[in-house]
């Protein structure tokens, strides 16, 4: 290892909750907080690397673990951090959790989520060093600004528990509040391309509001994803009427086999951050054509470089390649920044959570303008920690235990005892 | 871009010849001579970055052609350098060339493989200016030695032709001869892995070889490339001969069905540089499982982020990877070495030519100990040009017009007018 680079002393993990609105899916609906953890990284040449994935328990008992492995190590050893506690992969959760909504949970898919925040740290604290930004360190920009989609969701207008924050939002809860929650978001930051997450009503009714969007957005790119929430039998009826509206239908069935069927019988272009989430997930789904874009994920793909990879797997197949969001801040919105200004394949407008978020562990919240955010050129991620806003909401996971995991079936058990399943969304 | 980073100014592209042992392969034999092209990327900061690739004239019009391009380019924008030029692929020539034997020669390929000099040198150019070895640049190394093959050829004594310099090696024309020949690399550079460059003499006698070697060197991982010069019939009994004699079997055919067939008969492994030699002949030829390694080349596929980017496809789809060569010097041996010293899962011993070259342009040639190249931490590739040297070699090419296109067929044809073809090599 290169000695000359500054070398991990100390790995600070700070498990912080956040406000997040009650925003609608297949599972339930949003908690009034979430958690995530943010991770520093701090080296011997008093750099400190920021990086930030997923706060529930099973990823903070892995991320204290494999920490410890981490001090010693080189900032620039980032392929010897990727190979941290690589072990044998054991199923934890055969349910698609709602903290992901991306298959089965596995031992590997908790490590990478953990190795890729203590990768983006590495990153980040190296190009500090350097005085270079994180793309450079991944060949560079090949854009100067990176586009993201508006991201729409059914929400109710505020959460059904008492002392929570409201948000400014309002409900939306059919096709005219779609409507104007998508002009919130182009008044305030341009968005172009716009995708709503289905799997919460009765398809015709999402069908509905898409042919709204169309109808408002003349042109724009929509898309729908009900997270793997409909049968075979209704995703073929949806993509019959919606081939030609959206610009791609995401994860409307959740096996290889009836995601192969639907695009085979309706030509519709299938997006998934579902059934292919790692990279022994890609053979099944790619022999098959069961889909056509790939939803990337720094956060569980394993980190920026992990990101590149699966773009090259794509180049090599043909296939498309977006960006899958889950709720994040800015920390993760930099990081998602720097590698999507680096992959010349990325053309489809990313997703991405950071609209909903009013809170922020950063000086400075990123904005959007024209639907896209500016790709920094200062050295590292480009942005700053706010320890005080860190310690606060650190404190709020100190005095909510029972906030600590992040569950939306349980969120909307809580608000409606006996709320309908996915299998009411039958066409 | 970001313009804190050094731009190019100018680019400097020096043709030359270097002397090669008269060494034999199915086209017919290397010329005494063979051109290479050695690129210097130069800087507004004064430094200069290195890079080498083919030399032929397709090559250095390309090349000429696109270092108009980089002019003004940041050294840290290694993927806009990756995007010059790219333009519909025409096909060149179908017959596989000697200066690759890789498939039939297209605008692309020639085009990819001048880009990959340009990348290295920026590459180089970067981590000089920022203080860090190339391999830094591409995520830090996994290994502290890269570890290579020694690569075994019939040849003759001396080229038929007057005034050449001779080599050390001898003649090996038979078993005893590259045993012999393999006990040299095994004093000189330590070598634990042997690959006989095959495509010469009939089979048995090359599997007489590979037995020989197999006996002088138990348990040492052997080869056998005949560069796709055996019909199926004769493919599928020398794979049943080497089956578990060798590691790997290399290019025995050169269409993707007959390679699938000769897999699925006999189960050895099978290793290419000719059937994928890029991106988009990676699909066919894996849907039919017609190759289990892949051999990577920065040259021809792109540089050293097209490497890593093979690895990733290979790595999703089960393949194995290891590192082919053609004639080079050290500052190609040395982008090799960085670059497999970050890919975890190059586990077989690269290829390189590197031993049976006697000239070179860098100030301290690179050295084997243990068969393997220490990765150096030095900034940079870690290799400096010698200016004397290359002015030398640049001056042969000056002189000697007739020497500029790499054409084995050729030499051997003037050595022994009616010299036997490929159709000959029968079982």
């Amino acid at each position: 290892m290169n000695t000359d680079l500054p070398v991990i002393t100390d790995v600070r993990l700070t498990p912080i909750l956040i406000s997040d609105p009650p925003l609608l899916n297949l599972s339930g609906v949003h908690q009034p907080y979430t958690p995530r953890l943010i991770v520093e990284l701090i080296t011997d040449a008093g750099i400190v690397g920021l990086g930030e994935t997923y706060g529930d328990r099973a990823y903070l008992a892995r991320a204290s673990e494999l920490s410890r492995q981490l001090v010693g190590v080189p900032v620039g050893a980032i392929n010897t951090i990727l190979g941290l506690g690589r072990s044998a992969s054991a199923l934890i959760d055969a349910t698609p959790a709602a903290s992901g909504l991306r298959g089965a949970l596995t031992t590997d898919k908790v490590r990478l989520s953990v190795i890729s925040a203590f990768e983006v740290a590495a990153l980040d604290a190296l190009g500090r060093h350097l005085g270079v930004p994180v793309h450079t360190l991944l060949g560079g920009k090949v854009r100067d600004r990176v586009e993201y989609s508006a991201y729409l969701f059914y929400k109710w207008a505020e959460h059904p528990v008492d002392d929570v924050p409201a948000d400014p939002w309002g409900a939306a809860l059919d096709p005219d509040g779609i409507v104007e929650q998508a002009r919130k978001f182009l008044v305030q930051g341009g968005f172009r391309s716009f995708k709503l997450k289905g799997g919460v009503f009765a398809p015709q009714e999402e069908i509905a509001a898409i042919n709204a969007l169309a109808g408002a957005f003349p042109g724009a790119p929509l898309r729908l994803d009900p997270n793997g929430g409909w049968s075979l039998k209704t995703a073929l009826r949806v993509a019959e009427e919606l081939t030609g509206v959206v610009e791609y239908l995401e994860d409307p069935t959740t096996t290889v086999e009836d995601m192969a069927e639907v695009h085979r019988h309706s030509g519709i272009p299938l997006a998934t951050n579902m059934i292919v989430t790692s990279l022994d997930e890609v053979k099944p789904a790619f022999d098959r054509d069961a889909v056509q874009i790939v939803l990337s994920d720094h956060h569980f793909w394993g980190g920026l470089h992990a990101t590149r990879d699966l773009a090259a797997v794509c180049r090599a197949y043909g296939k498309g390649l977006s960006m899958h969001s889950n709720t994040h801040l800015g920390i993760s919105l930099a990081a998602m920044t720097q590698v999507a200004a680096t992959i010349p394949e990325l053309r489809y407008a990313c997703d991405t959570h950071y609209p909903w978020q009013s809170e922020d562990v950063i000086t400075e919240r990123l904005t959007f303008t024209a639907g896209a955010v500016d790709v920094p050129d200062t050295p590292g991620l480009g942005v700053e920690l706010n320890p005080d806003a860190l310690a606060r909401l650190h404190e709020r996971w100190n005095s909510m235990p029972d906030m600590r995991e992040r569950d939306d079936v349980a969120a909307m058990r809580r608000a409606h005892p006996g709320q309908r399943t996915a299998t009411s969304l039958e066409y």
